[in-house]
């Protein structure tokens, strides 16, 4: 271990004997935390090429349970996000490719810190079981098309270590740790066709376009060598995306979108992300085809059906679907109101979370309890006219919420002035597939 | 903690607070190894001023015992060798230095792989003892002028932490961690002089005169910061420091040195390194009045009866002074031939300390037990002429001793070539004073 943090220090590039040794080692305990956080720093300082990052994912993803979906009977593609604020696609895209005969069988995450969970949204809805057998998971799967489970503990061990260690030393923020951690995981989870949605701006992890498309670029290279079907869709999150932030909020919004009545951003972002995962199964020839298809989808009713069937198949009660304007009992709120005129040029999308996180709709620590009720509607977006007093930011709190930290987090994230210009950034900006970058922007 | 190794690691300046807090808390516990780990391998990398590496080297000194010489009459000097091969200029200074009345109240360490310590040397005299009450410590360097005992577990023990997993974790080769390390423990042991000597070549630790002149710089810039009289000698390690190497061999060329009979190279290093303690003691005015005077010292006598006063006060025999070729029970010894014709051009003096060590007289790892009587006498020297057949070097040994090992080492240590140039090499630079290098090459 001690000659592989020096070459590495030196820049030199390890082998993937000496990568599968470490990862191995760490895992197992033979190689203590403080060998590790040295060259975890090391690659932070001084990098990892693509097939050192390549072969951690592949040792990561090997260190524990790699799922077997082969009793799966269609081609199985999974989706995930890098984290964003509002982000609730999964439960729109899932239906959509479900219902186009591509099964999804995916483990999703809770939320943490400023960013939303999928398994937290799904167990907003009444009944709704998130853990279940390995058997009734598959055949969900196989009979409706689409289950969506809690992650295994089995899955990538080494990675569930390394990250813990990362937190506390200073050693997240480099594109081939960020890379491999969030790939070695897709990768054990075994699906076919596998599309990356890569946010970027002030919600995302990745600030800069530049950074994400890096980060795209990367992964979408580890699935290849791993064999899989790849797509990157990099998406903007310098705002909040749909106008929801909260479970049950985010819940009610995906439904809205399955109907046809949610807003543009958010049904765009959802559709290319179908298209492509609709490509990545050869259910369409092109990204423009998966686009409309998708759409169409959406527009016969499809899409919800399946919703419904996904969601009563894991017992929960889709009746709600039915009567979606009274799903949420938003009996409290409070609206964040505008102190000046002018349009809404910037939004610190990172605080929108957290002040969804302060009502108690987000999690400061891996232990503390959601409460599936609470979160926010974006009322003013970026570009919008605002006038004094104009309702920019409604709250919707319980008694247990720090409503005045929100306000406080709510009237500092946005700057209002008299630039019209920053409505016009598109919210997709284009898509790697395994050859190269495509622009989407219009 | 987490906060800091972010600033470090973008290669921003620490504040002294912050470094004081990291050395506390890492001293005490509450600052992780993996933590300190991932913040030494951003300061390898990313490097650090001379004020940070200041401060870390005060509040390393601040960790544990700080020694109080204020009851020692006369001005207190202390020198350091940052350790080399042949190395017994110790023996020799303390006694010129204290018979002009300076008080050398010295701590000193044992040899560890390579590199000799004075402690073995010293305890390879009948009767001697370096483990001492403080207050005997104290009478006999106000009564004779110079003790020397081994180094207080308590002096700089966050040093002592911080080696450990520098060691483990490749975060050894840093000039601000190597001069911190040294500097601490120098300024915890009091003394108002202290003379560096700064080894440079084949059996140093810098091998290369920049870096060895960088590390002398900083640590003279470390103890003026701190209030101390500091000189920094750049002496050569491409060879042996004179022709013996072991504990006993070593004490024998001392005192042949203090009798006036030693080899050039030896006595020269010595007279330097005397002259700098005099002028920083104040005892004469330039570094030529200092080296005559330490010449004249050992010329007339006043330096050997000095040792030998400081061997009987420390429980010393110091009759094998006047019985010195006696001193040495060599009674098997073997010797290593060269096999051409030329001239000696290189010598791994690193592989020459090895060889020492595999015959018993150094140590593989803390624990070993050395031999005091076993070593080797190098005959054949930088630009030596050398015929096949003619001794190269001579090796003592004793029953455990492994001599086919240390054969081998010697001989794959010499390169004999048709180029009589390496001789020339002078074996003292320059030395650096509180302002300036001064170059000392003839």
């Amino acid at each position: 271990m001690y000659q592989i943090i020096t070459k590495k220090k030196r820049g030199l590039e390890l082998t993937k004997e000496e990568i599968y040794k470490v990862v191995d080692g760490y895992t197992r305990g033979s190689i203590p935390d403080y060998q590790m956080s040295a060259l975890l720093m090391a690659i932070c300082l001084k990098g990892m090429s693509n097939d050192e990052t390549a072969n951690l994912t592949m040792a990561m993803a090997e260190s524990g349970d790699m799922l077997d979906l082969s009793h799966i009977n269609n081609i199985t593609a999974d989706k995930h996000s890098t984290g964003g604020v509002g982000d609730k696609t999964s439960l729109i895209i899932g239906p959509i490719v479900a219902a186009n005969g591509v099964a999804v069988a995916k483990m999703s995450g809770r939320g943490l810190g400023h960013t939303g969970g999928t398994i937290d949204k799904l167990e907003s809805i009444c009944g709704f079981q998130t853990e279940i057998s390995e058997e009734e998971f598959t055949d969900i799967v196989n009979s409706v098309g689409i289950a969506i489970v809690g992650q295994s503990a089995q899955l990538a061990p080494a990675d569930k270590k390394l990250y813990a260690l990362r937190d506390v030393t200073a050693t997240v923020d480099n594109v081939s740790l960020i890379a491999s951690s969030i790939m070695s995981k897709k990768l054990a989870a075994g699906s076919q066709v596998i599309v990356l949605d890569v946010k970027t701006g002030s919600g995302a992890f990745m600030k800069e376009l530049a950074d994400s498309k890096k980060l795209a670029e990367i992964m979408v290279h580890i699935g290849k060598t791993a064999g899989r079907k790849m797509y990157a869709l990099i998406t903007d999150m310098n705002q909040p995306l749909g106008n929801y932030v909260g479970n049950k909020l985010e819940v009610y919004e995906a439904v809205k979108i399955l109907k046809g009545q949610g807003p543009e951003d958010l049904l765009d972002a959802s559709l290319y992300l179908s298209a492509l995962i609709l490509c990545g199964a050869g259910k369409v020839n092109n990204i423009d085809e998966g686009y409309l298809l998708a759409k169409k989808t959406i527009e016969c009713g499809a899409a919800l059906e399946k919703f419904k069937e996904f969601v009563n198949a894991q017992h929960g009660d889709p009746d709600f679907v039915n009567d979606i304007e009274n799903f949420c009992k938003l009996n409290r709120y409070i609206e964040v109101k505008a102190d000046k005129d002018g349009y809404v040029n910037k939004i610190d999308t990172e605080a929108i979370g957290m002040a969804s996180m302060y009502l108690g709709g987000g999690r400061a620590t891996k232990d503390d309890i959601i409460d599936p009720d609470v979160g926010l509607y974006v009322s003013k977006k970026l570009g919008d006219k605002v006038s004094v007093g104009d309702t920019m930011v409604k709250l919707y709190i319980s008694e247990k919420s720090d409503a005045d930290k929100a306000i406080r987090t709510i009237k500092n994230a946005y700057l209002i002035s008299d630039d019209v210009s920053a409505g016009a950034n598109s919210h997709v900006y284009g898509y790697y597939d395994e050859n190269s970058y495509h622009d989407l922007l219009k």
